[in-house]
């Protein structure tokens, strides 16, 4: 088997931890791999000799360096992204039909930003969708899903609209409410509480770690969704406080949550196993 | 240093994970030690000869059997619990004045439940709360610190209410909303969202495969600290949910809640180093 890389040289427009991690991943595959890694407000020259370019910024600031990216990029270049919605990016490449942009979004990454977390191995076994619009010639699709496929990651092509559905329910929803669950636990039982508090707390707490930035640009871009999405955990909460004597909204949630659970680990147990 | 125990004999009613695993922390610590246990539902008879009993049913079974304790047990014996809520069992203590009861809560254990489960290491380093009525013996409350300490646990003392409402928040609060997280993700997004979800969305809702039965009798006897703690995490989420497109809420919601959980980390990490 080949092991020429998919793209001779790559440019990489944000070197965060995601940034930071495709140019390991990609070294530790094909190590003669050209990887550019260019920071996100910075001169775009660079990006001029490359196969395939992979803007890894905040979404709002993915869009804008997009807008610049025909200036400098190769005519023939493959252009993506790594954001976490991709309705608004994928409408504001349509703009521009002379790039051949193709949306990712890895499914990997942790509450820990910063190219100091990056690692090789952080898209082993995950999933990394990929939006492509209707006009794209399959063949740049493929190009790109071996490339991610070298970093580890399994593709899984899908609509900038379901894409930004699925993943508002089981990415950004459960970041809005770690980080409210984290508030309200700290505004409610103060630094007595956290002393006494299990395991359970951490866990259910972990990604409110992250900072406020990356999830402003994400709120604003899957409004719409997140509204929906805050509305139905709402709505759960409410019967379950307005119930807590006769314990029906326990029992019906419970049982529900106990189901998707398991589903949620089977999913899970199912990659682990290739 | 002796390696007397606190008690030559104990009895534990109700052997899940916890009584499970108190029995075996007790012989870890002190192999000679006499560890009668007794299903829940079962005849009481057994308790006769221990110096502690340990009710380690859900709160509600433990409040009943808690009754039918002085008929059987030695005048002198210790009784416990280590039930989630404190009020309603220390409050049902009380009208039997010849009874002992120190209320107890060991911050311990996991999603899954049942003696199959249980561990010697379960309690290391954690909390266990003690709640004493006033009125108490103080070397009846140093025997149970003693106790519980050499099962590895870090005793702490304090009231009912105290207890239930820092408990509330640290340890209700973080699993109703686990729950209904993983309800409301299953619901929006179904298999197809689970089948990309990442890890942020596994931890979040770890806690979600706990079983609604001993949680509807949480619910019941913390119902008012419950029904104030949700109140203050719909009305976060419902910020949220109204502050998407200027990013108001999350940027005061976020910023507190990685305060709060740097504090729960040192929290931890200062208990992870004794």
């Amino acid at each position: 088997m080949s092991n020429d890389p998919p793209f001779r040289r790559i440019a990489i427009v944000g070197v965060g931890l995601i940034g930071g991690s495709i140019t390991l991943a990609a070294k530790r595959k094909w190590p003669s791999i050209d990887v550019a890694g260019i920071e996100a407000g910075d001169d775009l020259s660079g990006i001029a000799g490359a196969g395939l370019i992979v803007l890894s910024a905040p979404v709002l600031a993915n869009i804008r360096i997009l807008e610049q990216i025909p200036a400098h990029a190769a005519p023939d270049a493959i252009v993506t992204d790594t954001g976490s919605t991709k309705r608004r990016i994928v409408a504001a490449a349509a703009a521009s039909p002379a790039l051949t942009f193709i949306g990712g979004h890895p499914m990997a990454g942790g509450a820990r930003g910063g190219a100091a977390h990056a690692r090789d191995d952080v898209f082993d076994g995950r999933p990394w969708i990929l939006t492509p619009q209707p006009g794209h010639a399959a063949a740049a699709v493929a190009r790109l899903e071996s490339f991610v496929a070298g970093l580890g990651a399994v593709p899984h092509v899908m609509t900038p609209e379901l894409h930004d559905r699925l993943v508002g329910a089981v990415s950004h929803l459960p970041q809005l409410t770690a980080s409210a669950l984290m508030h309200a636990v700290g505004r409610l039982a103060g630094d007595a509480g956290l002393e006494i508090a299990g395991s359970g707390l951490a866990d259910t707490t972990r990604l409110a770690a992250s900072p406020p930035d990356i999830w402003k640009d994400v709120a604003v871009t899957n409004e719409d969704v997140l509204r929906d999405a805050l509305d139905v955990l709402i709505k759960t909460l409410a019967d379950l406080r307005d119930t807590l004597q006769t314990g029906e909204a326990i029992e019906a949630v419970f049982t529900s949550a106990c189901r998707w659970r398991a589903a949620l680990e089977g999913a899970r147990g199912a990659k682990a196993t290739p």
